[in-house]
């Protein structure tokens, strides 16, 4: 399943999309809960009677689920974006946080932080936890895994790189589009051979597969569950493949207010955000 | 105003502290809640009355208010724990997250975590946001902090240190005791002039006051709002003084388990944690 959710910021409805079209399910549930990512809840979406469920098309997409606690990344978990970005290739998960607030619908514009100067692109695949995950084995991994979504974790490379501590670059509000669907596990027959692009005003910038990254979805799954425990609803940004603005030789390039973005992963959808001023 | 929440974990019930005594408003209530911690929302409960609410013992603390949505830290925000870190001053404030599945009741045991070998201590004062904050003058910030409250910033410094991003090992599950209280701001004359402390075992490791902070609270809270909107019911812990167990010479002293940790911050109240095996 695709789950979706759509409509104005802070009440959005719940959406399926089949065949390509966005079933409005608002008849039947008020938002998709994380309680609705578990086994038994997947189910029993999967078991709704849609028939009397329209075909919408919304003006804006939403975070695909309501209740998104924690926004975890994985830094440098490709070994080419290692390379760009001259840092060495880790020898375990490099573990930062996104806020919460900077959390935001697929296609939502970009607002350039106040005193902003280098802001930043990343494509990333992202592992939605579906069961409340501690201390797992990898074999463990993937029955807590709901699915997977298209991420764009946006950075402000001066804020990031000020103090050492990466998270005040990637957490300003707008920096964190989800979406625009929820592909439930079961449609994603390989989550390490997925293609993955990246545009910036038209022109390709990103182009990578999740096969070269260095920590797969088990193991980060495995690994981030034996520091702390992965509740039903929160995501994790699994790194990003070579491209990103701050590794442009000579000279990295930087985006600016008017640009649009465009990225996306293969089977998972696309997001396009234009860059605004903040308000 | 003294605001607390006790009970079992999940289901507090909310309540004042009045002359000492707790009084229990959950015939007025169902929990403090974010919208609560507004000016509006604070002298509403000021105005309720409080005739039939009885006094009550309760097992269990809880945090005080529900819905923290971001626990931002400041690191090395006291200049003598910045020395006994081996850690230069820092020239703007170091921010980082603590995963809010960390955050727990003011004296819940702390599960010492898998492989973890450097757990230490570190209290703090907490600044409570009543208002959203963004892009805040510093004669604006106290405008928009409902409170404060007593923190430990529970580290596991192997964690902290491994790959250079501290949040690994501030977000172990347990490492976010909050309360005992929501102490209004009203009733804190100066935030930059709060004796606190800490104890293992009996024996004092911490002493400290908040008018040897790098960076005070409303130059804290000014900064943030540049970089990320603070929302209410969200908490910044504002850093450590001297004390903590990696800076003690010539060697360090990591907590094990069993061992118990008390903490406080002068008209804020107290907390105790004991170590336990993390289940």
């Amino acid at each position: 399943m695709k789950l979706c959710q759509f409509g104005p910021a802070g009440a959005e409805k719940p959406g399926l999309v089949i065949d390509g079209n966005i079933r409005d399910l608002s008849t039947l549930r008020g938002s998709w809960t994380p309680a609705d990512l578990s086994p038994e809840g997947l189910a029993a979406i999967a078991a709704l009677d849609l028939s009397a469920c329209p075909v919408v098309e919304p003006d804006r997409m939403g975070v695909p689920w309501t209740g998104i606690s924690k926004y975890i990344c994985i830094g440098l978990n490709y070994a080419d974006h290692a390379e760009e970005a001259d840092l060495p290739i880790p020898s375990e998960p490099i573990v930062f946080l996104k806020a919460p607030s900077a959390i935001c619908g697929p296609n939502d514009p970009t607002p350039y932080p106040v005193n902003g100067s280098r802001l930043d692109w990343e494509v990333e695949l992202g592992i939605v936890i579906g069961k409340t995950a501690r201390n797992l084995s990898q074999a463990d991994a993937l029955d807590h895994v709901a699915g997977y979504c298209v991420l764009n974790d946006v950075s402000e490379r001066a804020f990031q790189m000020q103090s050492g501590q990466w998270d005040k670059g990637k957490g300003c509000d707008g920096f964190g589009p989800v979406g625009p669907w929820l592909v439930t596990r079961d449609e994603v027959a390989d989550p390490q051979n997925l293609d993955m692009w990246l545009e910036v005003n038209g022109t390709r910038m990103q182009t990578g597969n999740t096969s070269t990254m260095i920590f797969s979805v088990v193991q980060i799954v495995s690994y981030l569950s034996r520091y702390m425990t992965l509740l039903p609803g929160d995501v994790i940004a699994t790194g990003t493949p070579p491209g990103v603005g701050m590794g442009i030789k000579p000279d990295p390039v930087w985006l600016n207010v008017g640009d649009t973005v465009r990225l996306g992963v293969a089977g998972l959808g696309e997001q396009s955000q234009t860059v605004v001023q903040a308000a």
